[in-house]
């Protein structure tokens, strides 16, 4: 018993498109303790399509297909699968409904070619897509095999996972051993120190501990498996508690958390404001901040101070300090930092001023330079120097630089929380 | 003859890393004109390797493979190959040497597990590897079959596939015929609408014609084999001309071009500047105009008057209107483009308010609900409703409204050039 991806779209054999969908069922299948050997990926093409079923259906009971779902001409996959199957596609009224149900909700009507994402073969149950047009299906085309499709769209894809696949999978007995992880989130540390840190970790067997690295975060994954989610944190937890120990400030979060979610939960909890002052970013900082739902109750507002006028006008940075020091210095990001923060009666002030790249860059100013300001409510204000290194190119340097600044914030708050406590 | 990419490793199938060597691979295939109908993603255990080769050695003729070359026990991709073909494992002596002078160089000691991967085949040649330890190989187990294998890591693999396998590959007559793609860029149209406005297109042989779809965006890829780029353009520069005949001011721009770049072409060409005022969004749209280099030419900054007491104190927006209309309205939004465009001193303000949700709609301000607002040189502003859907997620809908704005200020700028040209 085993699962099978098979990713459907000429797109990906042309290397146009990155495969995040098969990380993601991939990721899906393990923490359900689905087995899954194999990955295939084959073009809009239906006699390899049908090929890749065929091999497929031999090696797995479960075939997962992304892709091939939509309304044009190459769009295959439930056509193939049906035919390898001899059994005729039927339209089904409640999708062409809801297709159009759909469109009439943006405006638009639904095209003829529309129609063709209602057919389905014969005795196989929509897998409802509430974010796009084109459903999915469950299906058993014979005893001990099931195909589940989705559409390539990934956010498509993922919701219609969690959604749907997931309980049926479930209500297969699917799950009930399930490999349990927890992805511990750092900040400040580079992968190779963190890992020396935690050495005799990394050769735990269970639960078992390993390092991921990306852009200006390291992560560490605490993996195990158990019969039930209760077991597995029972198992986690004192690893997890070690880590946590070992770690200090430098860990920020679990899973889900994103520093903006754990700054977010930290002003909650102090009951502060926060505004943002931003150049190089451009606003990255407050659309990162802003990602969380209900932000608003601690994210009054900030300035995009891309030009140096604006510094001066909205912000009040002293015009001389700009032509002494320049608009990537300490002294402009602290003065950032105050404006924003007395200009939008915030709590607390953030401000980021650094040169993103490729250009701009100078030998005692070089791309990657950037200051990050933070204002107290204590009506202090001070700005840290990062060199984000020349080898970064431009939007690694902003979104590490937002990140940055969110970590600082994240650091100054649990400070104050403790203080407070 | 077409070759075949075979992805080795169980962190692949665990959905531990996104396999970005599949891409790399598939791009440089298709650069090269060899035909690719398959990949498949396997994970570290012999049988299961071998049985891909069987199907893959009778579809293809080049078979491409990545990770399992390292020294640790789970890396078994050289050793299943030689299986396969019954050959037996040599020792090359110039590996060790290479590898051992590897360790020395950074102080090291080669330890014995690095042997393994001086095995390679009987009669296959060493494909060096640079920048690590494990090298591939380039072997022809039997007539008609040639297999080359890289290791995981993406840099490595990277460099061989250029100074190598690139070369060796064109030695072998690939190369010769190029595909080359145009992919077209188009927004306001859905891909159903689009793909009818151009279906007699969509039939054509050479150059071929796709739709492809991702969030809130279309494209057409264009496709051809040539002999050379010039024969390549002059065929799919009619194709492309037509289209944009058809598609109008839907169609923005081909290939690298994003909104943001050609937003900032046109900014330039005109010689004016913009400004943003950002709600919902929270700087999403200022990060968006500046992911290009050189953007401060033409952008200048913003307000994100995510609270409305900021749209009150910065923007100058009337607060009988914010309380009779409500923030998400047609006066706010057009207040708010105003209210930057003045403040700022820059010839055109752009503005969004909406409700991004998962919370915050009510039954006639749904979430997805967003205005846009552009003030425009002439002193005029005006505003669009977009109903962007309770079905799209957060980070959906304020993504597409920010882009939505660049495309609603690229339009005018279009008319405005054409007025000045």
């Amino acid at each position: 018993m085993s699962a099978e991806i098979i990713c459907v779209g000429t797109e990906l054999l042309l290397g146009d498109i990155l495969n995040t969908n098969a990380q993601f069922l991939a990721q899906q299948l393990a923490s359900l303790g689905i087995p899954h050997y194999y990955q295939s990926t084959v073009g809009d093409n239906l006699e390899r399509l049908q090929q890749v079923i065929e091999i497929a259906s031999k090696r797995a009971s479960i075939l997962i297909f992304t892709g091939g779902l939509g309304p044009t001409p190459d769009d295959l996959t439930t056509e193939a699968i049906a035919n390898f199957f001899n059994t005729p596609l039927v339209e089904r009224p409640e999708i062409i409904a809801d297709i159009a149900q759909k469109f009439a909700s943006i405006g638009r009507k639904m095209t003829p070619n529309n129609r063709k994402q209602a057919l389905l073969p014969e005795g196989a149950e929509v897998l409802p897509n509430p974010s796009g047009t084109a459903p999915g299906m469950i299906w058993q085309p014979r005893p001990g095999l099931t195909i589940l499709t989705f559409p390539g769209v990934p956010s498509e894809l993922k919701r219609m996972w969690q959604e749907t696949a997931v309980p049926f999978l479930k209500s297969q007995g699917w799950g009930k051993e399930i490999i349990y992880s927890r992805m511990m989130r750092f900040r400040g540390i580079g992968e190779s120190a963190l890992a020396e840190k935690v050495a005799p970790l990394l050769d735990l067997t269970n639960p078992t501990v390993a390092p991921y690295a990306s852009l200006g975060e390291v992560r560490l994954r605490v993996s195990t498996k158990a019969s039930s989610q209760a077991d597995a944190i029972a198992s986690i937890e004192p690893v997890a508690q070690q880590i946590r120990d070992i770690a200090g400030l430098d860990y920020y979060g679990s899973d889900d958390d994103t520093l903006a979610s754990v700054v977010g939960r930290l002003l909650r909890e102090v009951g502060e404001t926060v505004s943002v002052a931003e150049s190089c970013t451009g606003g990255g900082l407050g659309a990162m901040l802003t990602t969380v739902a209900g932000s608003s109750d601690y994210f009054v507002g900030g300035v995009i101070a891309y030009d140096n006028r604006v510094k001066i006008s909205l912000l009040g940075v002293n015009r001389e300090d700009l032509e002494q020091f320049g608009a990537v210095s300490h002294p402009v990001a602290k003065q950032m930092a105050a404006g924003v923060q007395k200009q939008l009666g915030t709590n607390w002030g953030l401000s980021i001023t650094g040169i993103a790249g490729p250009g701009g860059g100078t030998q005692t100013k070089p791309v990657g330079l950037v200051y990050i300001g933070i204002a107290a409510p204590d009506g202090t204000a001070q700005s840290v120097e990062y060199r984000l290194g020349a080898m970064r190119d431009r939007e690694s340097v902003r979104s590490i630089a937002a990140a940055n600044a969110l970590d600082l914030l994240r650091r100054r708050l649990l400070t104050r929380k403790n203080k407070k406590l």
